[in-house]
């Protein structure tokens, strides 16, 4: 463990008493915290501890979603509807796997599953720098939350699954340590959760999963009466590649009328790039897609057809 | 000028007889190379020489848009329908200037031309490593074609706005000297064409322009029997970020259930960033937006919402 600029105040275990599954306003926080106390959440996997280490295709047949596991929500003391919470990334720290997975046709969410008659899971051997694919594929560690949020005004619960305005599920890869994320408060107290975590995810999470990994995140939650943001925003520094430094990458342009079918188009290219180029089954290139191949908007302005591209760091295949 | 690993085999000025301004299979080659040769492209701006440095608001006023000026096209040698064109783009050079500029209203393209009631125009002076904005504001000089493609198999004139399979207006960033793109030949020869280079572009082109820039482009054009793509592909070392390396980014998302509005949203919020804590006036926001703001596409799977965020790299305010 590194020396810290921190301490933390407070802790929240994973006990089921801290999680919930939904997002409420009228949910009581489990904990509340003066503006600028850092807390550590331990937080639980998006399958809620169903799929370990032993998981197979089989386990995934037997899987229930009833939402992502979030921990908290912690009020912030004060913080009242039109402010923003700050929330500073301080620490990640993964449990040494992870997995990720799409379920296959009329079953199956993400971009292409009409693609694939069968589901696919991996499990991941994570360390500090790295999580191990197959044939020599490593891909880099960079820990975040999928899910990070402020409970939503409007009444009633809400889906986990769709990002909103307050965030939420916004599976954003460049909220890493050291990345500070400003939310906007639409309720007292603030009310935020977080959790979902994933040790690595390509711009896109195509598949639908990241590497999903339970993890204990420590963050700092301030309270700021004194700015306004429509939607979250947030300052990072990365990782914009795979090791930190312009490198060669592989991009597969998709070019549509809709930016929905560019990017299924760019996909697929890739997919077909990994299967012919880099002997890949094509459900592991579909799953290394979502984890390490990074969706750019090329341009949406040349009307009638926008292009976006898939990039595929070619350091992956160094190890 | 450094040594090269190359030598020209053929020049091709930007005399109106080397100038198209749509695309046809139709139209007679320029000149036919062997494959693997090596062709110095002259390639005049998009705005056909109508924009130069004493060009002001008022000369947007009168331009006149008939297509984007290509320099071609090339036949090669022995190319055939199926196969595909190999360029390797090996070296790029500017006239020391650029423009971007946007419509307003219902004269504009682009993501936003309903916000703004008047265009916007900025003259760069480029050096071989920057470009000029206001107020200490410098942008990375990154050339690269903005359209680059081979003729579609359809009979008829087309038009050189929208990409398509063949390439064309594909406007991606990170075709830079050192690139190489794949384009899938659909007709007897291949008929390469070139041109409206941009000296900068942030991914997405927002407001509808790059810096915009006539320039030189020396490419090896290789014909490839052996490989086949459905749309272009390129293998690029970037650039990923402003400075080559991970660095300190500003981040706007945007959330909803359509990409393209998500895109808007994004940049509207980095728009009101720039003008609020950069202090630039709204205009000036955008067009940087154009040139040095990426659009990234963070998630397409949490349904029934999607996050489009703009990255601002910080690193342009250091001049």
């Amino acid at each position: 463990m590194s020396e810290h600029s921190w301490t933390v105040d407070h802790r929240l275990s994973d006990d089921e008493s801290n999680v919930h599954y939904d997002w409420s306003h009228e949910r009581s926080p489990v904990l509340t915290v003066e503006s600028g106390d850092v807390v550590r959440f331990d937080c639980r996997d998006a399958s809620n501890g169903q799929l370990g280490t032993d998981a197979t295709v089989e386990t995934l047949r037997s899987l229930r979603f009833d939402g992502h596991p979030l921990t908290g929500p912690v009020a912030i003391e004060g913080a009242a509807p039109g402010e923003v919470l700050e929330v500073e990334l301080l620490e990640f720290e993964h449990r040494g796997y992870g997995f990720t997975y799409f379920y296959e046709g009329d079953a199956g969410k993400g971009l292409l599953p009409e693609e694939f008659d069968e589901p696919g899971l991996h499990i991941w051997e994570l360390d500090d720098d790295v999580a191990r694919f197959v044939d020599g594929i490593e891909v880099p560690v960079n820990p975040f939350p999928g899910c990070i949020g402020v409970a939503p005004r409007a009444n009633g619960t809400h889906s986990t699954t769709p990002p909103r305005r307050v965030g939420g599920n916004v599976d954003i890869k460049h909220l890493t340590a050291g990345s500070t994320v400003y939310l906007p408060i639409e309720v007292e107290g603030g009310l935020f959760s977080i959790g979902d975590c994933h040790a690595a995810q390509g711009d896109g999470e195509v598949c639908v999963t990241g590497i999903e990994a339970p993890m204990s995140v420590t963050a700092r939650l301030t309270r700021r009466p004194d700015i306004s943001v429509e939607e979250p925003q947030f300052e990072t520094t990365g990782p914009f590649t795979a090791s930190g430094v312009d490198e060669p990458m592989y991009a597969t342009a998709g070019i549509d009328s809709d930016l929905m079918t560019a990017s299924e188009k760019a996909i697929e290219h890739m997919i077909d790039h990994l299967h012919e180029e880099r002997g890949l089954s094509r459900g592991e290139a579909y799953l290394l897609c979502s984890v390490a191949v990074d969706l750019k908007i090329n341009e949406v302005v040349d009307a009638p057809n926008w292009v976006v591209s898939a990039y595929l760091p070619e350091s992956i295949f160094s190890a």
